[in-house]
């Protein structure tokens, strides 16, 4: 097995690893927790690191890491406000002092795009990007991409309508840009104009044969897609808001949506929602979000093992 | 042993429970303490989740996890300010996340009554309600019918005062309904009309035989109290605390009132305490609530071992 | 081997135990963490309590103790404005009540001089002094002088310069404390007049043979001394920034400094730096800070298998 060093961003994967070597081991992981755990990382150490709060990824990470025998050392939980950084520290000497401190690998959420790559050219121990700011949020994207892969058997070919707030969420972008590893893709970009995903991905994705198209209503590609994979409108990140709300279009996944579905499809969100999905939906077997978090924790496991064990 | 499932309320317990189970394996704790701990929860997983901060209940969970060999896998301390309810979540699905995340147990602290009975209908594991905004604070109950039991040798025919901001204090509301479960017992309600308990609680006492009274002032009846529990002003609760000053009335419990009580009667307190008790009464022997504070480690660890064990 | 209790001040400690306990057992630290650590603590709790965030001191400790087998049982980064502390808990209490929960060593950061002294005057477990307010950070006072002996081989005739806000800055405060222990020492503190060192430190130093003198230009100096230790202008303590930053004089560590200094001289730095070491430093190899940072965990370590070994 390939060992890995740093996790910074999606594109650093190609599909054969993701499907010789990824998408195999996420499966044991699966299968180890169900059995109560291993020991494969006992003896290794984790500082957890997050410039801002997330429970979810914080949680899997740390979870992930108990469930095969290895120690989260240290953690923060929101070190822009409280910590050295609050200080004024830059993320090269923080990189440079966590790692003097003698941990195996950093889980590192930060706030500003770049700066896992930066933290990870100053630290003498494997980063791992927890999401940089708007830049991306790698070890989503793989979830994500395990989730469509253990739910619908196989990626190329799919269609997949991501929707939200396009502009500023780093999950989207970071999913778009690992569906470029497979062949025959399409994406439907739906959100209102002013939060649409910059056209620099969409250039990209073209670039590599994927065929793209945007919308601002969920509804007229529901019976088209495989994936709609919603995400949520992003208040602590900006104003948009309120344009969002003034926009034209329909963005809100709900009973009706659900009922344009094909019937093997399945609704996706990174979590946390608050209204772009409807409770009534949470029922439906398509709803698969409850699932892709759970996975979180495999995803998770499977990477550690493949950067320290 | 009945196996516990979740803790929500302080009614769920019954005398026999209390008296047959409970209360000796509360005993059996502080005594694996003070033999270094136990394994018996060896391979059990705890995520702590606290949407406010509470140092006490906290560090007694994650203590009294680790004194039996059982680990926390994640904790937050202040999730309603940092973590995914901070971006609206509902604790339906903070409860199926977690949950999902395959601890054993999940340490619930919220801010809105009623939202522990939620997230235990949606979890997959047992949740412990660690306090629920004005609702209810069952493990603390517990500690405090411990206490009590363990200083005065029996319950039955007590009489306890309980003072303070019963109005909002959820740990005085906990602790009146687990009295019900015993008999003869009168409790004095001491505190300023717009504190005073609500009237749905002294009724529920009076439908199970307690004798219930109310009072300004302390000293009426620190003569006759068997226990005398002291809450604190919470100022982080509201603006009464104003209205308390102002009010007539003897709520402070200080050398003049330990003068007036029984030689065998205790004053215990749920605490952080601020004013209300005066540091001249430490000394006392009848100050129960360090002693108080030290039992919530046993307490919860035997609860843990009647969840987990 | 003495067994440490409490460490409090920078003054508990002789040169006889700096020099034949505790310089050899740091080096054993840090050859221990080589092979991976040690069993030495296993079964020892660790609370850290914290009452204003700290992240260099909160990971080292932390980290030391899991290098050691030990386990942090109860970790808070910021008490003052979450937990009890901030409904107004006396420092008493609260260390009553946390050596209630039955910990072997509290690590404890508090925000206001002669707190830490007051803790262990209430605690039934020795508590380590890890800053309090603007009173004194013992163990960061050792890692500094154990950095010392380690990049230059001997302390005795040194001269050492100490810049930066030493008004406020504890560090500067508890270095120059332990200085006292050695002969024939020299410190120049350089500083604004407004952040000048405390004129009862200058005397407490004279009187134990130390030459003191003060200067505001780094550059006046730099030539002569083994030792420049920089710290930071703390922002967060209060309002001098302004009057520093108007202040005549020269205080910042750049290149041009470097260029003064002896062949064998260092700069350290308690870190976080901001901007008076400039990033060009960092490569120069009189630059020790680093160095110095991860030396924390050594010395971190060696405190608590004296404490609790």
């Amino acid at each position: 097995m390939e060992r890995l060093t740093h996790i910074i961003t999606s594109e650093q994967f190609n599909r054969n690893w993701l499907e010789e070597e990824f998408f195999p081991l996420v499966e044991q992981m699966e299968k180890k927790v169900s059995l109560g755990g291993s020991n494969d990382l006992i003896g290794k150490r984790m500082i957890s690191f997050f410039y801002e709060p997330s429970t979810r990824t914080r949680a899997s990470f740390e979870i992930a890491m108990d469930f095969m025998g290895g120690k989260v050392v240290f953690s923060t939980e929101n070190a822009k406000q409280f910590s050295s950084v609050a200080k004024g520290e830059t993320i090269e000497d923080t990189s440079r002092i966590l790692s003097g401190f003698r941990p195996d690998v950093i889980v590192l959420r930060t706030d500003e795009e770049g700066m896992a790559k930066i933290a990870a050219d100053f630290s003498s121990v494997p980063i791992i990007n927890a999401g940089d700011g708007i830049g991306q949020h790698p070890t989503q994207a793989l979830l994500d991409i395990y989730t469509i892969q253990k739910e619908l058997g196989a990626i190329d070919g799919l269609t997949i309508a991501i929707c939200g707030d396009l502009a500023r969420g780093r999950t989207a972008k970071s999913l778009a840009l690992l569906i470029t590893k497979f062949k025959n893709m399409k994406v439907y970009f739906v959100a209102p104009d002013v939060m649409q995903i910059d056209e620099t991905i969409k250039d990209y994705l073209r670039s590599h044969d994927v065929i793209v198209e945007t919308s601002n209503d969920i509804r007229e590609m529901a019976s088209l897609a495989d994936v709609i994979y919603q995400t949520r409108i992003q208040k602590e990140r900006g104003t948009l808001v309120a344009r969002y709300e003034a926009g034209k279009g329909f963005y809100k996944i709900d009973a009706s949506v659900i009922g344009l579905m094909k019937e093997k499809a399945i609704v996706m969100h990174p979590l946390p929602r608050v209204e772009e999905i409807t409770p009534e939906v949470d029922k439906d077997p398509r709803a698969a979000y409850f699932r892709q978090a759970e996975n979180g924790l495999y995803v998770r496991m499977a990477l550690l093992k493949m950067i320290l064990g």
